[in-house]
C-alpha cells in the first residue's frame, strides 16, 4: 500500500548511441532489484537526449540577426539563443535573462529546455525530439532484456505559472495514462465528482525528483507500488489547449 | 536511501473543534508508525477546514448581485458563486462554467477553492484563513503528543497553467523549508547551477497525493527518508510576485 521511491545508482555518464534500457535494466541489477511489471521507471531527460545525440557544440551554431539582439540585450551567449530559438514555437515572456518559451512540442518552459548542465563545456543539450517516443524505445528494450514492461516517464525541471521555484514533469510517457480521472465516481459523501481528474505522471514526475537531486548524479528512479492508470497515454496529452487555459 | 510514501488509514471522518494533532498521532500508532522527527506529514485542506469550523451552510449566504449574474450566467449557484468571491482577491479567468481566481492568501486556483467535495449536502468548505499557521499548530500539537515534531504540509489539489489534469500543492508548510535551492552548487561537470531552486513542498504534495485518492478516505500521508532542507518556511513563500511571472 505504501510507495517506493528508489534511486537508482551506478548509472554511468551517458554518451550517444548508449541503450538506456540495458543500462537501466543493469543498474538495477547490480542494485539488487528485480524489475515488476507494474513498476514505474523515471528518466531525467538529460540522459536520454545525450544518448539520442541530441548534444550541440556551440562552436558551430551560426547566431540569426535575432539571436544576436538576445545575446546583446539579455546577457546570453548568442549561440545559446540561436539553439534556444530553433527549438522554440512561440515566445511566451521574455524579460532581463528569462526566456520562457513553448517548444516545438508545445511544452512551455525557459530556453526550450536547452541546458549545460551535466554536460561537456562548450556543448548543450536539446529536449529529446519525441520524448513519448524515447519513452517508449526505453520501455520495449526493458522488455526484450528483462521479460517486463515497466512504465516509463522521461522528466525535465521546469518553472511554473504563479508559483516560484521549479518542480520535474513528465515530458515522455509510455505504458500508462498520464491522467487518474476522477470524473464520474462518488466522494466519501456519495457527491459525484465532475472535474477531478489528476495528472499523475506530473506527480509521479515530482516525486522522482525527490530522490534524484540533481548534484549526485541520480538520472534514474524507480517508483513500485503504485497502482498507475492503464493505457496508451502519452506526455503529449497534457499540454492544455491555449483557448481552454484560464490560468494565465 | 528510498523514500516511503505512506498512507495513514484509519482517520475518521473530521468536525469542527477536532484536535487534527491528536488524530493523526492515534492513526500513526494504531498502524503500528512511530513518528520520526525528519518524517513528514502531508495533510489534506479539506479535514483542516473542517476541524477549523471553515464550512458554510448555503442557505445562509446572501449572494451579491455579481454573483447572481455568475450564477446565471456560469451555471453556478449563486450562493456558491458569493463564497467564492468572499474568498477572492482578483478574478484570473472566467468562462464556461470556470472561475479561476487569485485567493486572498495569493494562491491561484479554481473557485479559490470553496469545494463540495467530502462535505455533507448543502454545506462547502472554505480553505483555511491562513495554512501556514494551521501547518504550525498541528507540527506543535504532534510535538506535545509524541515529543518529535516531524514537518507538516497541507495541501490542495488545483489545476495549472499549460497543462491538463490537476496536481496537489502545498498551501501551508511548517518546520521546513520549501525550496531545495542548488544555485551556487556544482553539477557533476564542475558548473556552477544558477537558477536551480526546486520547490520541494510542491513536490512532497504531489508525491503524497498518488497515494490519497480522492474517494477512499486517506487524508494525511507519511513521508519518510526525504533529507528535507532545514528552514522556518512557509507555503507563501512560493507566491511568485506577479512583474516576475513570465510563465503567463
Amino acid at each position: 500500500m505504501a510507495l517506493s521511491i528508489i534511486p537508482l545508482t551506478g548509472i554511468p555518464m551517458i554518451h550517444e548511441g548508449d541503450d538506456l534500457s540495458e543500462i537501466i535494466a543493469e543498474a538495477a541489477k547490480n542494485q539488487g532489484l528485480q524489475l515488476l511489471d507494474r513498476d514505474i521507471l523515471v528518466v531525467t531527460q538529460k540522459i536520454v537526449s545525450k544518448a539520442e545525440g541530441r548534444r550541440v557544440k556551440l562552436d558551430e551554431v551560426e547566431p540569426s540577426s535575432f539571436a544576436r539582439h538576445i545575446g546583446e540585450t539579455m546577457e546570453k551567449d548568442p549561440r545559446v539563443a540561436e539553439a534556444v530559438l530553433r527549438e522554440t514555437a512561440r515566445i511566451i515572456g521574455m524579460k532581463r535573462r528569462a526566456l520562457i518559451v513553448e517548444t516545438r512540442h508545445g511544452h512551455v518552459c525557459a530556453n526550450a529546455g536547452v541546458d549545460f548542465s551535466n554536460v561537456e563545456d562548450g556543448y548543450i543539450t536539446l529536449l529529446p525530439v519525441d520524448p513519448d517516443a524515447s519513452a517508449r524505445k526505453i520501455r520495449e528494450g526493458l522488455g526484450q532484456i528483462t521479460g517486463v514492461k515497466p512504465a516509463v516517464i522521461i522528466t525535465d525541471t521546469w518553472g511554473r505559472a504563479w508559483r516560484l521555484g521549479q518542480v520535474d514533469f513528465a515530458i515522455g510517457v509510455a505504458g500508462m495514462s498520464p491522467f487518474r480521472d476522477y470524473r464520474g465516481e462518488q466522494d466519501m459523501m456519495g457527491h459525484t465528482l465532475h472535474a477531478t481528474n489528476i495528472a499523475v505522471v506530473d506527480e509521479l514526475a515530482a516525486a522522482a525528483e525527490l530522490v534524484k537531486g540533481k548534484t549526485e548524479g541520480v538520472p534514474v528512479v524507480l517508483i513500485r507500488g503504485y497502482d498507475y492508470p492503464e493505457g496508451d497515454g502519452r506526455a503529449s496529452d497534457l499540454i492544455r489547449p491555449l483557448e481552454e487555459d484560464l490560468f494565465r
